[in-house]
């Protein structure tokens, strides 16, 4: 296989989701280029490495861009960051030099491609990538696979009809299978509120109470609430029209219960001063449910305490900003 | 006035509510005895004294007692002891001489004196007390006032009818009028109602956000969520048949807004490691509005936080010890 005939896979955004997916894509022989921020010299000095119990340590180089530009000529481009950059994303993608590219989003919360689509031009196709993996980056390269990594993929919007939009989406999905990471076709949308029943308990809860999932699980009361919580996003999706499977909350507590001391990711926001991803994982779906006509109450109180957790973090970072 | 005429008080637990009213009682003159677990030593030296902006400072000489039976003769036995400690302080009633003493309950919760009615002689009459004020020891015999101090008493049972009752109440409200603190009869049941409109809110959430009033007064969504969880324990309580009057939610708002980074007792208890009062300010209210067929979905879920955070700090504190 020559180079050229490699799908090319740009990656925006290395932390944890983007760094284990790209190193993966690579690990499976594809062309892959990292778009860098933060910690570029020591990516293109010491590559990039995965330590993972289940997956064994893999390590390679990596091809590091600087410019959105180097990423053209890419058939897709994985998007990992936060959905609280993603105004800043879609000004990078509006620089790409061909714009009828495949974008996937691969992030939590609701509403993302819809906020998205509203920024990149019409050619380029949108997909949501739905990702169930405990994942972090301890340092630049440096990714700490903690177990999952299942990967949905759902066409959402762009030049391609739905069908095509899905043949494209297996199309992926067969790249990451190649790669080891179990993957399928989704509706996306059906596969988002999939993602809250998960992400809206253990993110927020992670936060407020300042707990893992192991200390959160174990305790009856906390564990009451989590099913509480869960059940008031099905029961949000349902109203939405998006019926999930019954098995899916047992699924999902037992898979949970398996985790060892995870924290999920708005944890590691919150601890690192970062902007919690209110507006995707709590305010767009409570949005969407209330315009339904249903209300998650549990959700809402949820998301009052962190807009006070998050203001008063912002709080305490501008005191420690010099006069 | 010879000291056998003066109206003899006997106070049960002298933290800062139990400080604050009988030293008030026995600034006018009364007959004070205070029954002291820990600090005795510094009490008996240094007496007790109350620092307050609205009051002045106050500074006694007090009557300690390490024995209940020492508080035979008195008319009336204040109880300011947590309600964790209810069992334990009806241990000691029943070792009074005369059981035929009024007893008020000045405490936070629903429930207390029910639970107290089944533990102690029919001929003891039970009062609640409900305080309206910011008030903390802040070591043995110092007390620290902040504000407030307005004492509401309702007969609740004994050997007295409903109206002696009132009349009895009416008696202790005068010599609390008499000692400069405010004070009125009210029906017992409507006022614990009126109590937890307050403590609802701002215990549990000043221990689940670890905050004051002031900052939580100042963030609008935790406005809104103190509002909230205010709104469903006056529904609750009109469910159970007490209708509070309208202006009381935003009075409440109101006066919260003037305290001064007050930090409520729960924060305190919880700081403190000792056990929060979560049956007699979360739990009792709870179920007493479920079997009246209605819910408080958002004062559940403080509950089922607090009850995580509390069993961790168990937890914690047990691990301090040594096997």
């Amino acid at each position: 296989m020559t180079n050229t005939s490699k799908p090319r896979i740009g990656v925006i955004g290395t932390g944890g989701i983007g760094g284990f997916y790209g190193l993966m894509l690579q690990n499976s022989g594809l062309d892959v280029r990292f778009l860098v921020r933060s910690g570029q010299e020591e990516l293109r000095r010491d590559g990039m490495s995965l330590r993972s119990e289940s997956l064994g340590d893999i390590q390679h180089q990596v091809q590091v861009c600087s410019q959105v530009e180097e990423l053209d000529g890419c058939d897709w481009i994985l998007v990992s960051t936060k959905t609280t950059g993603n105004a800043e994303v879609a000004r990078l993608l509006n620089r790409l030099p061909n714009p009828a590219v495949k974008v996937v989003l691969l992030q939590n919360g609701y509403g993302n491609e819809e906020q998205m689509r509203a920024l990149v031009p019409a050619q380029m196709s949108l997909f949501a990538g739905l990702c169930f993996i405990q994942v972090r980056r301890t340092a630049p390269g440096q990714i700490w696979h903690q177990g999952g990594g299942a990967i949905n993929i759902g066409y959402h919007s762009g030049a391609a009809s739905a069908e095509q939009g899905a043949a494209l989406a297996a199309e992926l999905a067969e790249l990451f299978a190649a790669a080891k990471v179990p993957s399928e076709v989704t509706d996306a949308e059906l596969a988002r509120w999939q993602k809250l029943v998960w992400n809206v308990p253990y993110n927020g809860l992670s936060v407020v109470l300042d707990a893992n999932t192991s200390s959160m699980m174990d305790n009856p009361s906390c564990l009451a609430l989590i099913t509480d919580l869960m059940q008031e996003v099905v029961d949000a999706a349902a109203t939405c029209g998006y019926v999930l499977p019954e098995k899916l909350m047992p699924a999902m507590l037992k898979s949970t219960r398996q985790m060892d001391n995870y924290y999920p990711s708005m944890h590691g926001d919150y601890t690192g001063g970062k902007t919690l991803e209110l507006q995707a994982i709590y305010r767009a779906p409570l949005q969407a449910a209330r315009t339904a006509g249903g209300d998650m109450p549990k959700v809402a109180m949820l998301l009052q305490q962190l807009e006070f957790i998050q203001a008063r973090s912002e709080l305490a970072i501008s005191h420690e900003k010099p006069c």
